[in-house]
């Protein structure tokens, strides 16, 4: 399936910039249709105005090798965007095509939906755009019957996404040899397509810079993965991680934020020497900054299974080391050495039996048993209750307190893996 | 695809027993083949002797509503195991079936190769099986030319399993025409189906006791799955674990040597405080107890990803409780917190490291980087280490040792995966 972009707008509401190359949380818009169309497309057909090559270049200096592609000038831009489109038949043929807008946003769950549709890709009960501003359709017996930004009764708003075929060349022909401008709408209109329902899923046209912070806001909002969140990542840690994430997410990759969250958390532990409540606020502050590095990763599309490797075991080196420098911290009390090492043993057994799950089971601990998200004991509580122990200055009630609760969390966790062993083993 | 399962046979060299329900290696012969088959088949058809209902009741109380099959009844068995075949033809039809018989053992590996195959199945480079006792072979263009257990040329072995369709009932049945006595090899070389291989796996007929115990042997070799099997455990520890299995895996099921395993680990840990030479034996007799699980599970088809779950989380807390016993024995040396600490991390993050790995890339490190294989510090070396230092009676050098070499194997690991993270990358 081959895949045309429309890309010979003027940017007039941008300062008159190319789209497509602005930055959004990380990425250019052209590069996020591109990664995320790419798995789908056997040839991408950029449609670009032939007085300004900015695209053409960047494509050339990115993209090249890595994708098939093809640049179709429009000379007369002014024409509309519905020429624009039709400037692509030569190059795309009769068969069935994707039809989407340079300065279009979209979420990879939108796009896996969509591909697989037909026609006028629908949204049909908007969450996220600004109903005002965008092209409505009104629909009749599952095809278009109408399509404009003013129109009073409609059923969904027009998401910049289609998939068509070569009849829609030939619906943009005939309004073209009636209408010196042609809009997409008024191919719309000519062709009636189907219409097709991705309701739910996130999609913005960019158009302002307002829009464009909006966009950003959403995309590392719904970047926040809440699966093995605990109580306080959700109601504390994300909160502010996301605004953190915000300013980052354009100067910093993703496993550079797991890196400067490790440091933080060592240096919380060499804190402890010095000031125990300050080492409790800086461990926590590392525990926010441990959401960064996914939410930068979804929301710029850089997610890696190393980084998801890495960000694990640094994890637990940076909880070892803060129960060693507690455990060293009240060495001369003469407790007995078991008591930091089932601290660290219920610390790391934690995380070990849910990862080990998913090792055997090929699937999430959380989503397999209802039980296991309603435990205590998460990383994010368990660095929160030791903040909360290191302000009040009782460092060994820290250790006694991860001996209990970890180890406490393994056993149950063996206890609901054990009960549920049985359907688990028939459903995998 | 349909299932003929011949089964007309006296056991005469078993004591007349019926082959079929001979237990292997903790299965019964036909639970085998039932088990492996039926990811593949519709419907079975057993064509059992008309005077020896064991196998039908069997069938109707373990297998009635698990599978769907069918038994035919054979009132001439003395008229050849070829026209018990042809028995089976009304239940079967044209289309396109296995056949095999009951008192043949397979791999799984074979069976998942042969039903892809077609016409008769054969080895061409017997492993196994004892050439002179088999059904040999000849083979012309791809198609058997002749077939028997006298054969003086041959180009492979009759494995029992075959892929046929209906014109296989129709050359039975011209054999039957002409002969009294219809062996299978007559229907054979009657048909002259396509010849397909499958050497290099498993498979062997049962005829006598020595075959059964030869088979139980290999089932148990062959189970030895050798992944993460480190130096100890490839040159000593599964040669001692495969002679235990081979005793316990009528008796054990592979849960409870779990929980054997893990019971011998605690009990060594106890004795730490009075036998520390004893119990650093006992420890490294439960890491050799801790391959026999795995062994049976494979071995009698019982594999679980439960118990692959369970077993790794009670390693874990058999190698804490040894590593905190020695801790304790020497508390009174008033050495840091930090030795037993950095000793129980590397002890568990070693597992931890890989088991996330798979958990991140849905494959084994050991498959996907091949320098891991080669860093020391496996558990069943670790183990080995431990026991030694046991016996030389320096417990302060057992923790010293673990904190070395299992921090070193993570910090190894994690360059190891860094450096190959791009190729991981794009291969999954």
């Amino acid at each position: 399936m081959k895949a045309v972009i429309l890309a010979s707008g003027q940017g007039s509401r941008m300062g008159y910039r190319t789209k497509a190359l602005i930055k959004l949380a990380g990425r250019r818009i052209i590069d996020r249709t591109i990664i995320l169309l790419k798995p789908y497309i056997s040839e991408f057909v950029f449609v670009v105005r032939a007085d300004n090559d900015e695209l053409e270049k960047y494509l050339e200096k990115h993209w090249k090798g890595e994708i098939k592609y093809r640049i179709v000038k429009n000379p007369v831009p002014e024409r509309g965007n519905g020429y624009t489109f039709l400037l692509a038949s030569q190059a795309v043929g009769n068969e069935k095509f994707v039809l989407t807008m340079s300065d279009h946003v979209y979420s990879k769950e939108f796009i896996q939906k969509a591909v697989k549709l037909r026609g006028l890709i629908g949204d049909f009960k908007p969450k996220y755009v600004d109903v005002n501003e965008a092209t409505k359709v009104k629909v009749e017996g599952n095809r278009v019957k109408d399509i404009g930004k003013n129109l009073k009764e409609f059923d969904c708003l027009d998401t910049g996404f289609f998939v068509l075929d070569g009849r829609a060349f030939e619906a943009a022909r005939r309004v073209a040899e009636r209408k010196e401008i042609v809009e997409l709408s008024d191919v719309i209109r000519e062709l009636k397509p189907e219409v097709s329902d991705v309701s739910g899923e996130f999609w913005m046209d960019v158009d302002t810079p307002e829009d464009l912070k909006k966009a950003k806001k959403l995309l590392i909002s719904l970047s926040v993965k809440g699966k093995g969140d605990g109580f306080i990542s959700r109601h504390l840690n994300r909160k502010i991680s996301t605004r953190i994430s915000y300013f980052l997410v354009d100067y910093v990759t993703p496993n550079q934020s797991t890196i400067l969250a490790f440091l933080v958390g060592i240096a919380s532990a060499f804190l402890v020497f010095f000031n125990l409540p300050l080492a409790g606020i800086i461990y926590q502050f590392s525990s926010v900054l441990d959401g960064i590095d996914g939410e930068i990763a979804r929301a710029s599309l850089r997610t890696s299974r190393f980084g998801e490797w890495m960000d694990s075991v640094l994890d637990r080196y940076v909880d070892f080391s803060f129960l060693l420098a507690v455990a060293l911290k009240c060495a001369h009390l003469e407790y007995s050495p078991a008591l930091p090492m089932f601290a660290l043993m219920g610390c790391v057994m934690v995380s070990y039996t849910t990862e080990k799950f998913k090792a055997s089971y090929g699937k999430s601990a959380y989503s397999c048993i209802k039980g296991i998200s309603y435990l205590p004991g998460k990383r994010d509580e368990r660095i929160f209750a030791e903040m909360i122990l290191s302000i009040l200055k009782i460092p060994l009630a820290i250790l006694a307190f991860i001996a209990v609760i970890g180890n406490l969390r393994v056993l149950l966790t063996l206890l609901l893996v054990f009960r549920s062993r049985k359907e688990l083993e028939s459903s995998v």
